[in-house]
């Protein structure tokens, strides 16, 4: 054991999470497993079906049918860049709190088929978002094209150019290259200024292409891949320093979705677990020598999992704490309710337990 | 439309395929589709569950039982390279018309559990392989190791210097590269001898990484790969010159280890279409201009569908003739039967008929 049996940290800000239609059977369930995570701050994925929330006005109402979920957590909404948004809608979205807009290339992942077929398109929006402060977060991939040697393996080191040139155009745009999965995005986000920072999931921290490979729970987008991008992963983690904080990606399926006959959906499942996740990730890199066993410190941790994330988004800091215990808890096989079943990752396993102070 | 509408050929071989324990279930469903698609005579896989086929006596009482299962096909049998085979057994082999010893690294398939740690420790065994001309069949992958960056994606190129290095140490030794899915080993089989050549499945004529990552059908282990790669088996397929031959690797897996609460087991079934699926291939590789409109000659589908792998395993030439027709069957959902559903490759598609003539 190379971490402590228990932590004391301030409550931590998941900067990246998909909590699906509100109401609906799939926010009901997941919703709640915020704050039994230990977190209460969430940045919300815009991708709903049919349709994606593209204004204010639907920002605000998803906000709202959360809060009646419950009412404890601070909701930070995000608009999906599509082109009916306005450089107006951009500066009403200031004034309403909303922090981020959410770019997909189209066809790269979940729902993104009314996402970004090139950044030109939105130059005045873009300018909006750099002149009021609104992040913009990049699903940081390009869809797969057997004819340019496009894979789920090479999909974000092929996006990293766009990223950068991004950068160039709009240099005080505050960006954030969502779930970062290889060595080359690591490399590219600690490259570029303070304006620019990574969010890293908890399940990148442990999965390779194998993991996912035979187990349809560990399948998402951006793909899990090689060890030495984990390493890395693992690396930013503890060497952040504010260029890398927690945003788990967290995108609960039915079950129907990842066992049913059609294809196997992208996403997986680590809401209700997302810090002992990273604590277990942590510890299992120090056994394989991926980090040194001195490098998981409080700072580290309280970084990674709280301030760095806030301080981005310019949210107060987290007023309550938490204490993480190992072996506290375990995870269920299956999540269930109102009709749907979400299998959490490492389901069935021994976890870090959480309490609020 | 690239290729003709019909093909009059030769009865086909497929030079590596899964049939199952028989009698057993999945045997019965499977073995009775051998013929169904072309092929007279098949390359019998040893890696049975619980115990793979270790002596010639185990290898002769499947052949008896497969051959209840359909007595027209000419099943050419392998043993499992195991510890407990003797230089003796290889011999024994040899006399009753068993072809090859099949190579499983250990921990690199399914039911590889019993495989190969060294190859160091049969060196008695391959001098007694390579004096009777008994074939060494290897699956070509090391196990996956994060310590060592090995993962399902660079698995078989990160074992061609074990390759390499068995032809340096038996260079008379006939070794089929099984399920060849990289350029790495299209380019290692040519830069070897006559008596080194390799399998091409058909699923992984059309296969990219993308395609199992979202779909358990599609998962098999080699994994497919890269765009660039599959190009490479394509060009290997049309100027093959008896280098490479069809062996598929169908396997079939009841559905519920694909889709069930487990892992998913790794294969993709093809058997009953698998000279269709070829020709689909090849057509839609000529479209995406992988190959040239002109390469896909009959002469290229007759050595890679029946005389190359027979020439290899000196066996006679095939008696009977097969006509192919586009659009003359349509592939099932899923084949059902004995308690056991096996969903083929590319399900409810068109698909070329076959004709026994």
């Amino acid at each position: 054991m190379s971490l402590k049996d228990s932590y004391t940290l301030p409550a931590a800000a998941d900067m990246h999470v998909h909590l699906r239609n509100a109401p609906g059977p799939i926010a009901s369930l997941v919703t709640p497993t915020i704050r039994k995570a230990g977190i209460d701050t969430v940045f919300v994925m815009p991708n709903l079906a049919p349709r994606p929330v593209v204004s204010v006005a639907e920002a605000l109402a998803y906000k709202q049918s959360l809060q009646q979920l419950d009412a404890d957590v601070n909701y930070l909404m995000s608009l999906y860049l599509h082109e009916s948004i306005t450089p107006d809608e951009i500066r009403a979205a200031k004034r309403e709190g909303i922090k981020g807009v959410k770019a997909y290339p189209r066809g790269a992942t979940t729902n993104s088929q009314w996402g970004v077929v090139s950044f030109d398109l939105f130059h005045d929006v873009l300018k909006a978002m750099e002149e009021e402060g609104i992040v913009l977060n990049l699903h940081g991939e390009v869809p797969s094209s057997p004819a340019d040697g496009v894979t789920v393996m090479n999909a974000e080191a092929r996006f990293l150019p766009v990223l950068k040139g991004l950068v160039e155009k709009y240099p005080k745009l505050k960006i954030v290259l969502e779930h970062c999965t290889t060595a080359d995005a690591v490399e590219a986000v600690r490259s570029l200024g303070d304006n620019v920072v990574g969010t890293i999931t908890a399940h990148h921290l442990s999965l390779l292409v194998d993991d996912w490979s035979a187990n349809v729970h560990h399948y998402c987008k951006p793909s899990a891949k090689s060890p030495e991008d984990r390493r890395a992963l693992l690396n930013a983690v503890v060497t952040s320093n504010g260029k890398f904080f927690l945003g788990t990606d967290s995108a609960p399926h039915d079950i129907t979705a990842k066992k049913g006959k059609g294809n196997t959906a992208a996403g997986v499942f680590t809401q209700p677990y997302a810090l002992g996740y990273v604590l277990t990730a942590l510890e299992e890199a120090i056994t394989r020598g991926d980090i040194p066993p001195s490098s998981v410190t409080e700072d580290v941790l309280k970084g990674f999992f709280s301030e760095y994330g806030r301080k981005f988004y310019e949210v107060d800091p987290a007023k309550q704490q938490i204490r993480l215990t190992r072996g506290g808890a375990k995870v269920e096989d299956s999540l269930k309710g109102n009709g749907v079943e979400v299998v959490p990752f490492r389901a069935g396993e021994e976890m870090w337990g959480v309490e609020w102070l």
